[in-house]
């Protein structure tokens, strides 16, 4: 069912629906969905069912494609009413999703050069944006892992933290895609994963499609990347990124910048994989990048169970944390290997 | 009911009992046994009611008071007999716990050297020798706690790991001992608790014991260190040992490396606590010490019941790491601190 040629999202043009892995039944249960109504792909958003910055971002479009072929709307001016509904509607969905945004501005931006031709043709241009939308995020990835690939090509193990894989993408995702394309090319490497807490997101998720796709992995608790290190267990940590300042200071989910340190102690390369659209303009060092803090209950209640802290003690939940550029060897992205010192000339 | 007063393990001479605080029900009660017989107390042991080397020691000197005072053997003979059968069924409760071990032998020669006397006088010497050994630790720790707390004095915060705090113990504990002896001379730290995956040491004991003697105290996920030391909210991290090698690498709870390569990276100082009886003169370096490594299904089942990793899918759980002594800024003991450099001219 999901296997290395699988997709976490695609668009089935021949029901008209939009058609995703639910994430929250991973790693027990392998579900796939075929999403029509609007209310079904807002939930689907909304509960987390889709997550991973681009894998929200094609949803979208291929959700506003396949609303939009099922509008009943008989004048132009109903159908642009209900476009826009529709946008504001999914946006609503996860306001904070920068990449749904974008998807939906794409799609926007689509429907405002054909709005005077016919319904027919702005529905066929909204789908041939929404399929190129899910394209170009396959290529793009593709292109990571390419570059990847070569940079990994002596190794025999990575580590890796949280879930910067297909499940985050359509396909190969941004630090798995070089671990992908390795295997294709015929090198099997091994990968360390952590469970990344507080919601294991690397146990669930990362684990789940790297054994799909028949990579030999192991999880280990965050606290043990160091003992891996030591041992000499892995070659270098391979990672994506949430945000990169243009100093190349970068930020990624909580517990990424620790593995910097270590892997600079035991003289291991630290790879951050990320597509150019990851540079932030706005953010000179990371500094400038604000860091979502998140309910103290993910930290002190194992996965939303038992309460595993005393009542009186509070915790501390910082989503992502800020890794020094000096700390990374480089970034692997779909134009090829950047240093952190030549992001102000590329961007 | 449990407050910087009070004490893990107690010998209630009056009732002749062991009073234990049961562990296992912590943190969200906390519940005091009374032990009396044999089988009650080789339970507490084995189902890890009592848990920490010292506190362990400690309990199996009490039991055997205990024991002897309740033994209704009529001659020398039977009550000797006895005695070693207690001695060998406690040590079975937990085979490999150093501790316990010389506890026994620690009253087997208290035994030994009154054998000619009186039954009276037998079971009077043993249970001198428990309530020494009881006070003994209690000094010790203290002593500790006394030498740290002059290290911390211009400390704000500090980060501890897994719990080597009094519930390890009989009261101040080795890692907690200066944080309970800064309190008491008016210097209210605050403490950041890794939880200390997979078994939450950290989470549960350490926070609960804290927080119960009123010490600021959140808890964190281990990977969130490194995002702690980075925003300068911590000024030292204070940690246990289980074992010392005589070049000064220290084996402790999984995690504790890493920390050490932080601590080293954010220039803050990393401070390991221990008795003196923790140097180990077998191990010349880390590399001496081995690992124990414990069943993957700690890692991959969150807390023995929702599985959290896909059912293909191995992880690795090491109980403990080796830290370089070149990342120790000190050990603190009950003889005063010591550089690593130093510990083989006084061991």
């Amino acid at each position: 069912m999901f296997d290395m040629r699988g997709e976490t999202v695609s668009y089935d043009t021949q029901n008209n629906a939009l058609v995703i892995i639910d994430q929250t039944e991973l790693p027990n249960k392998c579900v796939q969905l075929s999403l029509k109504t609007r209310e079904e792909i807002y939930n689907a958003i909304k509960l987390l069912k889709l997550r991973g910055a681009p894998c929200i971002g094609v949803s979208a479009a291929i959700a506003l494609s396949v609303l939009a072929n099922n509008s009943e709307a008989r004048t132009k001016e109903e159908f642009l009413k209900e476009f826009d509904f529709n946008c504001e509607y999914l946006i609503s969905s996860r306001p904070t999703a920068v990449n749904l945004s974008w998807a939906v501005n794409e799609m926007k931006n689509t429907l405002l050069l054909c709005k005077g031709k016919s319904l027919d043709t702005i529905k066929k241009a909204l789908q041939d944006k929404a399929l190129s939308i899910h394209s170009d995020d396959i290529l793009r990835c593709k292109r990571i892992g390419v570059c990847g690939a070569e940079l990994l090509k002596n190794c025999k193990a990575v580590l890796t933290h949280c879930n910067a894989g297909r499940l985050a993408c359509v396909k190969y995702g941004t630090a798995l895609a070089p671990v992908y394309v390795s295997y294709e090319q015929g090198n099997r490497l091994k990968v360390y994963v952590d469970e990344t807490r507080p919601l294991l997101q690397g146990a669930r998720l990362t684990a789940f499609e790297l054994a799909s796709a028949g990579v030999d992995t192991t999880v280990i608790c965050d606290n043990m990347a160091s003992y891996v290190m030591k041992n000499g267990l892995v070659d270098a940590v391979i990672v994506g990124a949430d945000s990169i300042a243009l100093n190349g200071d970068t930020a990624n989910k909580i517990g990424t910048s620790g593995l910097s340190v270590l892997a600079r102690y035991y003289n291991i390369p630290f790879y951050v994989c990320a597509p150019f659209s990851t540079f932030n303009k706005n953010a000179l060092t990371g500094g400038d990048i604000v860091i979502e803090m998140r309910d103290e209950s993910e930290v002190s209640e194992m996965w939303y169970s038992k309460r595993m802290t005393p009542e009186a003690v509070g915790a501390l939940n910082p989503a992502f944390d800020i890794t020094d550029a000096s700390l990374i060897s480089c970034f692997i992205t779909e134009k090829g290997v950047i240093r952190p010192e030549d992001i102000k000339n590329l961007i």
